[in-house]
């Protein structure tokens, strides 16, 4: 009938009891919701681990096994006991039944007595995974293998830390954009480039970064910006730190005299997040991933990439890459120095030679090298930050320089003609500095659902 | 040398004043940062509006023209009013001068008397766009369209949109996910998909929505998950509401009773991100959009579809749609009933029939109606939400009889099997909220770049 549509039926809303909350509540009947972990079907009684978001529980029930002898016993009660002995691990259930405070209890000193057992889906017996499967087979059963503690922590932790440092630029004016991925040129040359087909006759790409996008917002007099994405690079490498999506955390800023104010926001913003992190989780992190997080403190160590080369070479590692970088063994010795010399997780390494970065980054005229950085997070690089070359005629010689086409690059080079500030900024990998912050051999461990060359599902 | 990496050199970092901290400080000597905004070259005086971020201020130079009889005159006073006469709109640049304090000026009661006048970037003379140019032409020109003041402050109200939901979510515990974007298999059916060659002989589908991925966090037991991320729809369509690529706004929710767990908390979270808008931006938006954001009241009217359908009727529109659904004109019909009827600019749509929901909307066993709505605001649909089914046999008949393959949804049903919860959730369009909001006719207004069928550029 219509005249009652804001009528809501209040009764349909849940009173459900998280499994953190019960320490705190009384003894008295509750109601808890999750799956189980594990079922121990002992003659007299049964007990089940249940889990949900928050913790696990043990549910208790005195087993009323059928009477061999025939005698007339409580059906409802024979029922339930046959109910948990056919429970298989993964259902989903809600039980509703007596909480009690017992300290004998180990996990978490309370108990559920079950009164009433509702099953929402029943799991197939054979459980395709377990904890110590390994990682191929745990990433084709994903959403099993996240139900670990230790899995579901993870994507609380990212939770955090994004949200952290969200509120860092929220806090300082910064603006959120939301860069398209289909793009009609590459935006970092022809490299490693995923392409589709867009409406019959147009050639689309998936964004490798949100690069030109982020530099048009300082052209567009954004001043400061951010973006947390996904990129795409149909990269076919297969280590443990490369993916061909993945969540990239960006920022561009306006106005700046020199990397510097790149490297002075990055650093802040990550202190920021870590400690955000370490409040919240510092304490499951240490019981599950036996790590104690490091706050960094300010300002990180910098240290030019001629000069970590020498530092590499001096204690006993010779670069085989001849084009000046460092290579991944020789990142783990310059973060090893770092950490033995300054005690630090994190090092800047600058002054690369143009050579070795895009075409867009600015060069300092004195040396030549370009006015940028690597950041280091425990021997992995996390981030590439820079000073942009906003002068459109530098710009063009540099990507001619480079061997690109300026018709290829016609759309990003238009945001140089009509004005420009100086700007900067950064790209970080989101998963990289999950991996490294929790101690983890690879990303796939801390992505939700992993993408590489060979792993498209589920 | 080796034994200083943490050395910063502080003297690189700028002193810059941004234009809204210029009202509240002493006259005195500033530097500013921005873009010109506009020129007035007059003979003895000159005016130059810069723009940055944060506003705009008056600079003012008395000019110092050559003199006619070739008399001395200061040659810096005569390069600096030259500088200025040829100053384009556009050009970012560098101005320190004396900050005087005049309330005789209109623009903010602050002037710059320009001492020294440093270009950072000068744009070409003739800008392609003007503020009123067509939208296609500002679209080919958005970096320069969006130093309009409205058109940054779209992107300032986004921020805050997106940050005050978000903290809603962190605030209640809801794990964030980024799900991805590369599948093997389509989300929801095969229209509308762009699909594209992943490493030779596998093809890759970008994701509709996150719909797969976010049901599959409830099968991992994450409780409550939200993402705000892109989606991308290969729709041919040109309407003011569709895009192919767009940041869709999802939430989901485990051990809901009903859609009305679903309903409850997007209200509420609406509201408070309405709230929050109308804090940071209330008196901008009615400056510039001539728009008072209303904090919409809780709870939200809620209609079921076929009752929405006979008020519309008895308002004098037939709808002709013959599947029972609403059209536009009828989503305009219920919303102006609502608001009439209610004040109220927010609607639930409930209980559609399954002919027009998904296969994997549970349906009411009751009804034979589905446990779904849609949310109009101010007359169009914003998000869908509904329960989902969760019983693994009632969605693969549900599947069926919608003519799909159980094969295609392997994965999908997989998540299903080894035990999941009752879940629900919904799917928001930003930039649609953003456009009705700020009562504009296109969702390309309000986003940052607009992706078409015949629009991949800039």
């Amino acid at each position: 009938m219509p005249g009652q549509p804001t009528h809501v039926d209040w009764s349909l809303v849940s009173e459900r009891t998280l499994v953190s909350q019960l320490q705190s509540r009384e003894d008295g009947t509750v109601s808890v919701s999750g799956w189980v972990e594990t079922v121990r079907d002992q003659k007299k009684v049964q007990f089940v681990i249940l889990r949900d978001e928050t913790g696990a529980v043990q549910l208790v029930n005195p087993a009323t096994r059928p009477d061999p002898d025939g005698a007339e016993q409580d059906a409802a009660a024979l029922a339930l006991t046959a109910l948990i002995s056919e429970l298989s691990t993964g259902t989903f259930l809600t039980v509703t039944g007596e909480l009690k405070h017992d300290e004998r209890v180990k996990l978490g000193g309370v108990e559920i007595k079950i009164a009433t057992l509702e099953i929402a889906a029943a799991a197939l017996p054979e459980t395709p995974i377990a904890a110590d499967s390994g990682l191929d087979k745990r990433m084709d059963w994903r959403f099993i293998d996240l139900r670990q503690r230790r899995n579901n922590l993870v994507f609380r932790i990212q939770t955090t830390l994004e949200h952290a440092m969200r509120t860092y630029w929220v806090e300082r004016d910064y603006v959120e954009i939301h860069s398209p991925k289909l793009m009609s040129t590459p935006a970092e040359g022809n490299a490693e480039l995923f392409a589709l087909e867009y409406f019959g006759d147009q050639t689309a790409y998936l964004a490798q970064s949100p690069q030109h996008f982020k530099q048009m917002a300082q052209a567009a007099g954004f001043g400061k910006v951010f973006e947390i994405g996904d990129v795409f690079r149909a990269d076919p490498s297969f280590t443990s730190r490369h993916a061909t999506e993945f969540t990239s955390i960006d920022a561009e800023i306006s106005w700046i005299d020199s990397y510097e104010d790149v490297a002075a926001m990055q650093e802040e913003l990550l202190a920021a997040a870590f400690q955000a992190v370490k409040d919240k989780h510092g304490d499951e992190i240490a019981e599950l991933f036996d790590i104690d997080v490091v706050v960094p403190t300010l300002p990180f160590p910098r240290i030019p990439l001629a000069e970590a080369r020498e530092i590499v070479k001096a204690r006993g590692y010779d670069i085989p890459r001849t084009d000046g970088d460092l290579d991944p063994e020789g990142e783990r010795q310059i973060s090893a120095h770092v950490r033995e010399t300054y005690g630090h997780q994190f090092v800047f390494i600058t002054d690369y030679h143009p050579e070795i970065r895009p075409f867009y980054h600015m060069r300092n005229p004195e040396t030549g090298l370009t006015n940028s950085y690597d950041l280091l997070f425990q021997g992995t690089e996390i981030t590439t930050g820079a000073q942009r070359e906003h002068r459109i005629e530098v710009l063009e010689a540099q990507a001619l320089e480079k061997g690109l086409s300026l018709e290829g690059l016609e759309h990003y080079l238009d945001f140089f003609r009509y004005g420009i500030p100086p700007h900067g900024g950064f790209g970080m990998g989101l998963a990289r500095v999950l991996m490294l912050m929790l101690g983890q051999d690879s990303i796939r461990e801390v992505t939700f659902l992993f993408r590489g060359p060979t792993r498209l599902a589920p």
